[in-house]
């Protein structure tokens, strides 16, 4: 079947990033899809620029959206300039020429994207936007389809990873606001000028088109409540910490008797719970539904790589419209058989637990079994009670083969000395 | 539109609650799907039990499967009997009369799978099922879609709810495993025969079907190597909790060299991953692609309603087939405008950080400026050290409405002793 053609706009960080996929894993693509799918044309700013294209890259380059939008052989535009303005214009005539649009936008759909929902409407045609919000965590498509016969009382998460970042430095480190940033800076997670991402701007663009998503209705933008991450002090977060409580930009919609209260702000959340484990750059999203209850979903908001699986992601769902049903993720129902590994050459860390008459020499004896077998230990404990003749010792392995692993069980459990099966573990 | 009609074979638990959702639910996916949905016909074993179904139901019952599979008003037939026989026969006769097909029965598609696909496939339906897979969690669309530009180097996750439910009893409560087990069949958590859930097979049906979708290879359910739960003892317990470790029943499979290792086994883990965390009746997966990095997902793996909330989703999903894309998550791309909720009556417990002169009657000065404005203390800590002028004063409180923080704030900071602006974060 024909390849299916991408006129891809922009080819930075995500852009780079959807053409190194399809390099690297076009094949896997293309047998989820019964078709290729390959970067066509790619309008870009700089034609002399240097770029991370594969040698035999059949990309062609132009600085023209013409030749993008009017070119009747590409399918679907790809979206990921940045900016307001240009990205409209590029996407409004994109739609107008009956071609379906994917893009990571999430400026200008939370502030424009009512006109251009509209359009795409009118014109049956997709505008898909997964990678818009938090990157590679699939949130977009569990909200539209997995999630969609519940309401949704609450819906919370952490949808900026610099900003997150941030804090976590601060918290890891115990520095202060200003040395956390410049290090985020350093490391690339941070713009230059990042005050999108730490006065809570772009946790609020995507807040908005998640309120879309689970709610059916359009919030402005600039109703939001948006606090960033300046406000919060060192001192702040040592202290939230003896309460036990984390400090997390929150990006949250509540639903209070019908109506939404939405906003930015940094809050403390306790330990316990799984978003205060959110660290470094990575997002994560809490949805309490009716009928679901809550889900959480976990996974880096940001990157060339997690961004454009998204991006891809929207590609292959619009290249399966209008066809039958997609039941097993393949286009061929014929899965071939497993190339199954063999179960005792399956390597692991293990747990071991050995119960034994407490004499001089146990100890020794296995542990030379486990060294016979090849067995590497990292951490050992023996407990050994006055008064009890049977005692637990217990011993944590660095990696081992299965193999090696029931051999050392065989030989320790026939030695005189021990007085119950052996347990073992493996350790993730 | 005319509505989309269900012919639902199974009226237990998830039927009832597939019943319970389109009932409470209806109009709200009436308005995602342009069209109401409705359960035209439940095949049921015995007509004459009682059931808590509306009484306003429209719901037909019968116990011949014919009424189901064979009647022309029929679009999508649900199969939510249990058990392998049975519900194959009335899968394959809804496929053969060109009905689309939705199902939670991991043990049939694990064990029989490839031939149903097959005759999905010839006939161009559907044969969807994800609610077969960790109730509520939305893990076979993610795998299918979100995540299909990637190669999957390892999935693993926790799939059995009531194993994982045991396991959280002995932990917490430090009982044996008989004892817990006991105590989830008196909760309803384990059946009367827990052998499916208990000794891992259940888990090894999921991990299976998981298989398919992550790597379109058939793993042949009776080669996964499968040990359950019934060798871990408190004792195990407290000692992996001692080296900082929780033991999980975990469903694994790994690419090794091309090859995959896989199986269900109880298995240590180390506290600080988020997979530690999941307790009680929780599921949760973790995705580890080679573009979007690892992904998490949580929720509840079973239950009426978050069962069969995936059922509807699959129903919805099937439904949209051969429209124009969904952009919007709703038939009509006009959203309404949200209704705002006054974003001073938001209520929340808060974090305040007052900075102050250290002196006599200033902790007093601020509780009576905090009750004068309706502001309950939870906890309060002062922290002076000698010698040092400015302290802080923390207090965390009960919920109150943003409007009264606003106002405790602005009488506080006016008073003399307040030495900077105070600090106010919400709790969450």
């Amino acid at each position: 079947m024909n390849s299916l053609r991408i006129g891809l706009a922009g080819l930075g960080t995500v852009g780079g990033g959807l053409a190194a996929i399809l390099q690297k894993n076009g094949d896997w693509v293309a047998s989820r899809l019964g078709r290729p799918v390959s970067i066509q044309t790619a309008l870009v700013r700089d034609l002399s620029k240097k770029r991370g294209l594969a040698p035999d890259s059949t990309i062609r380059l132009t600085t023209d959206p013409s030749d993008i939008v009017e070119d009747p052989d590409i399918d679907i535009v790809v979206e990921l300039m940045g900016g307001i303005d240009a990205p409209k214009d590029l996407i409004t005539r994109a739609l107008n020429a009956g071609k379906h649009v994917v893009t990571a936008n999430k400026a200008l759909l939370a502030e424009q994207g009512q006109e251009l929902f509209h359009l795409a409407s009118e014109k049956g045609l997709g505008l898909y936007f997964e990678a818009g919000v938090a990157g590679g965590v699939p949130i977009v498509q569990t909200l539209k389809e997995t999630l969609a016969c519940n309401r949704i009382s609450r819906l919370l998460g952490i949808l900026n990873g610099t900003a997150n970042f941030v804090l976590s430095q601060m918290t890891s480190q115990g520095v202060e606001f200003d040395e956390a940033l410049a290090h985020a800076q350093r490391l690339g997670y941070a713009e230059a000028d990042p005050t999108l991402d730490i006065d809570g701007g772009d946790a609020a663009h995507k807040l908005c088109l998640l309120i879309r998503l689970a709610y059916g209705v359009h919030f402005p933008y600039e109703k939001l409540h948006v606090q960033g991450v300046r406000a919060v002090t060192r001192q702040d977060i040592a202290i939230a910490r003896e309460f036990g409580y984390r400090i997390k930009l929150i990006a949250q919609v509540n639903e209070v008797d019908g109506s939404l209260e939405a906003g930015v702000f940094p809050a403390l959340v306790h330990h316990t719970y799984l978003l205060a484990r959110v660290g470094g750059n990575y997002n994560a999203a809490r949805i309490e539904g009716d009928c679901v209850g809550p889900v959480m979903l976990h996974g880096q908001g940001a990157g060339a790589l997690p961004t454009a699986s998204s991006v891809l992601a929207d590609i292959m769902a619009l290249a399966r419209a209008n066809q039958a049903p997609d039941n097993t993720g393949f286009a061929d129902w014929r899965l071939p058989e497993a190339r199954i590994m063999n179960h005792e050459d399956a390597r692991a860390e293990h747990y071991f637990r050995f119960t034994v008459d407490d004499r001089t020499g146990v100890m020794a004896a296995i542990a030379q079994a486990l060294a016979d077998n090849n067995i590497s230990i990292a951490q050992a404990v023996q407990r050994g009670k006055a008064m009890e003749r049977c005692v637990p010792i217990v011993f944590l392995t660095h990696e081992s083969s299965i193999s090696d692993v029931d051999r050392a069980v065989r030989a320790i459990d026939a030695m005189d000395f021990i007085k119950e099966p052996t347990v073992a573990f493996r350790i993730l």
